[in-house]
């Protein structure tokens, strides 16, 4: 059965060539190569002929999508309320007449953000910083977070920079250039420009021959699975973890004035942490005057059934900036505290600060998920697809290992020990999956995928552990 | 006299309220303070109204701008090339299904590609990689840079990383962490993001608090005006600031592997060097074995009256990597030498790796400077234009001192002692003219700015200088 959302969704994946690439897709990437690096493709797309949950390749390979281009296409592919709002006048306004936000904004952006991204702000957070794309939302929240510190630290808004400051600022030393950090934690993912590569802590391949910032790094407590049977252990991983961030913010050399945190590490693997840990993060950043920065760049805008995943922490106090990109299909950082529009005008600022042609695509993906009320959707087929891979873990032990992401919408993900070969059987069985860390397998269905969906991502899997 | 590219333009400057922003714009920018920072906004603008080289506003004050988004408008206000390029089946396409570039492209992007801003790609580069806004562009130009050094060191390609290598790249430490840097020059700007700013020594208010990398900057020229009165010592300036670079590079504790050069120093005060300093640099850089990644954020698509500006120079080979922004309306970095693609894949990468909708918006932008000719048009007119603003400095003297831009289209700047007096000023008399640097005026007009729209301007800074 096709989509309930949207007339027209293909029944199933249906394979029309050996394998893929095809010989169509072959020649366009002969091509592309010429001037592209074309190494990390994992398959062309035709987009004229995908729709809804399912990508279509230049041979007409057609196949189930849930990694949705690394979690990033929130309501299908050629989503006809999407389309409506690109061909609206607004749109071709502001692809036209590209401003710079920051001296030249619109007469309408006020509304444009209050109606769009505003409406979804977190709770405590009323005001957005926008920028491009993950890696400089959490670049801007970070420069925000040190302006913020330095400031308290000479004594408010008022007290002017020292001719020492400013002087050294322009050699790319202190006091001017600040020996303060930004602390995150092993195996987190925050972006690939230096400030954030800075803290990413995946992958080497992330890393090498780049030159980072020294900044302190805290372990993840890594819950290990299932987590009923590792209560106590996890317990202790967690607490260990919290002590650890209070002993390097007490500390480290470079002084943390913020801990960037995901609510659930995604490119490193998957890795979960309990609400009560969060809580933790928050009181213990909290009680040293240290922000606590919420990466939602990929668990944001819905997939764990709540529209931002902290949602599910009951946290005591508000996260102090929220930054998203992603199915927002734009990106920046949520704040409340008004401390955090740095004292001076044009210490935060730059040419485009992001794009009202993707600010209008995000306020049309948000009418889209209230419309069709995709976030409680999203639990609820979240709830199903679980069980059943909870049945399918007990059928094939060991194929579905450290299942996680129990009340998380559909991100979900599990470890298997062929993870690259799971993932091409996949693709050759008719379903686009991607994967994250050394091991993990990592569902990353759109907000509209549905319980029939699901179950021919089943079928699939149990279809690619038997055939081994 | 009105654009004769487009019927429909003003015949000139109106203003309706006593000043600007006026009651309209307002009220709109009480409702945006709410919830954005407007502290740097210069004007509030109605897009809908604006055309060809006039800016609107809310309270329908009509001003001729040639500051155009701080340089990056290149064809004019609704454009009806790009209203049509906005309106087509691939515009919409982009828009609704964006892809993750590296790992799912389109079947198309090889030929929007070719078709786009390759067309355009500087001679020696056949190659791009697609990034968001200059900041990245320059910072994925850097990361390049990089690898490419390391690679070399490392005795190529194929040579494996070590574990010390793997293991000290996850800890931010040498050597996995590489201990190179990026040579910069003073009052150079090169973005805000913690590389780019690491490289950027404009103002203090960019760079103020922000951790920055321990990485060398040589002195700038800072020419003379007028040129033929100083052509020894602007010959000496020259020379000593190759020397300097040369001693950078062989002896700053953190070795250069690449220098970013602005061909004019844009936002930090229209500062110029001859395109002998350029053909130096090159012949330096290359002589150690050092990158030079050419700034064309600001300069480059037509406004010094060739497509890129360092086509003034005469180079003996071609720069490593050239970076693109503004009035491309995207970004990114042109490139040939094939050693600059990392030797494995995933190295240079991230989720969008810019916006297809923004590529296509870039070749509509190519196709109408090719259709108009706009680049020679730019020349003729910047050579008209300079040639009536030297008769106004040597009319009023000091008011346009050191008048700079000759040949340069219509990149032109001059300094005037009580600068931001006069762009308040300007405004007032119906003229968006941006500043830069301490005390110059840069002049911006798009790449569709006449002789007519040049008289207007003309006219409005005489009224100007015999308004003090």
């Amino acid at each position: 059965m096709a989509s309930t959302f949207y007339a027209g969704e293909p029944e199933g994946p249906s394979l029309k060539t050996e394998s893929i690439p095809g010989p169509k897709s072959t020649e366009h990437l002969t091509q592309l190569d010429k001037v592209f690096d074309t190494r990390s493709v994992n398959m062309l797309a035709d987009y004229t002929k995908s729709f809804g949950n399912y990508i279509v390749d230049p041979d007409g390979n057609t196949l189930l999508d849930v990694y949705a281009q690394i979690a990033s296409i929130p309501v299908g592919y050629n989503n006809p309320a999407l389309i409506k709002a690109a061909q609206t006048p607004e749109m071709i306004q502001a692809l036209v007449n590209r401003p710079a936000l920051g001296n030249f904004p619109s007469h309408d952006w006020a509304s444009i953000l209050e109606t769009g991204a505003l409406k979804v702000a977190p709770k405590g957070c009323n005001q957005v910083f926008t920028a491009m794309a993950g890696s400089d939302a959490n670049e801007t929240a970070y420069k925000a977070a040190f302006m913020w510190r330095r400031q308290k630290e000479r004594g408010g808004p008022t007290v002017e920079f020292t001719e020492q400051e400013l002087n050294s600022s322009m050699n790319n030393q202190s006091p001017g250039a600040s020996q303060l950090s930004i602390m995150s934690f092993k195996t987190a993912f925050h972006g690939r420009l230096f400030g954030s590569l800075s803290t990413t802590r995946s992958k080497p391949i992330h890393k090498l021959d780049i030159p980072a910032f020294d900044w302190p790094q805290a372990t993840f407590p890594l819950l290990k699975y299932p987590l009923e049977e590792h209560v106590e252990e996890n317990a202790k991983a967690e607490a260990d973890s919290l002590a650890e961030v209070e002993d390097l913010i007490k500390n480290y050399h470079l002084p943390p004035c913020a801990v960037v945190v995901e609510p659930i590490q995604s490119e490193g693997g998957d890795n979960h942490a309990s609400p009560a840990f969060f809580r933790g993060l928050r009181e213990v950043t909290k009680k040293h005057g240290v922000l606590l920065i919420v990466d939602e760049v990929q668990t944001g805008v819905g997939a764990t059934g709540k529209f931002w995943a902290h949602d599910h922490w009951d946290l005591p106090s508000p996260p102090d900036m929220v930054t998203f990109s992603k199915k927002a299909q734009t990106a920046g950082y949520y704040f409340g505290n008004p401390e955090l529009r740095p004292n001076k005008p044009y210490r935060q600022f730059n040419t485009w600060m992001g794009d009202p042609a993707r600010a209008l695509i995000y306020r049309a993906i948000i009418d889209e998920i209230e419309r069709l009320n995709l976030v409680e959707h999203t639990a609820k087929v979240g709830d199903y697809l679980y069980g059943k891979l909870e049945a399918l873990a007990a059928k094939y032990p060991g194929e579905f290992a450290n299942l996680r992401g129990k009340g998380l919408g559909t991100f979900i993900a599990f470890d298997n020990p062929k993870r690259d070969q799971f993932l091409a059987k996949a693709k050759k069985f008719g379903v686009n999956i991607g994967g994250s860390g050394v091991s993990a397998v990592r569902l990353r269905p759109m907000l509209i995928f549905e319980k029939q969906h699901a179950d021919i991502l089943l079928k699939t899997l149990e279809k690619i552990v038997t055939s081994w």
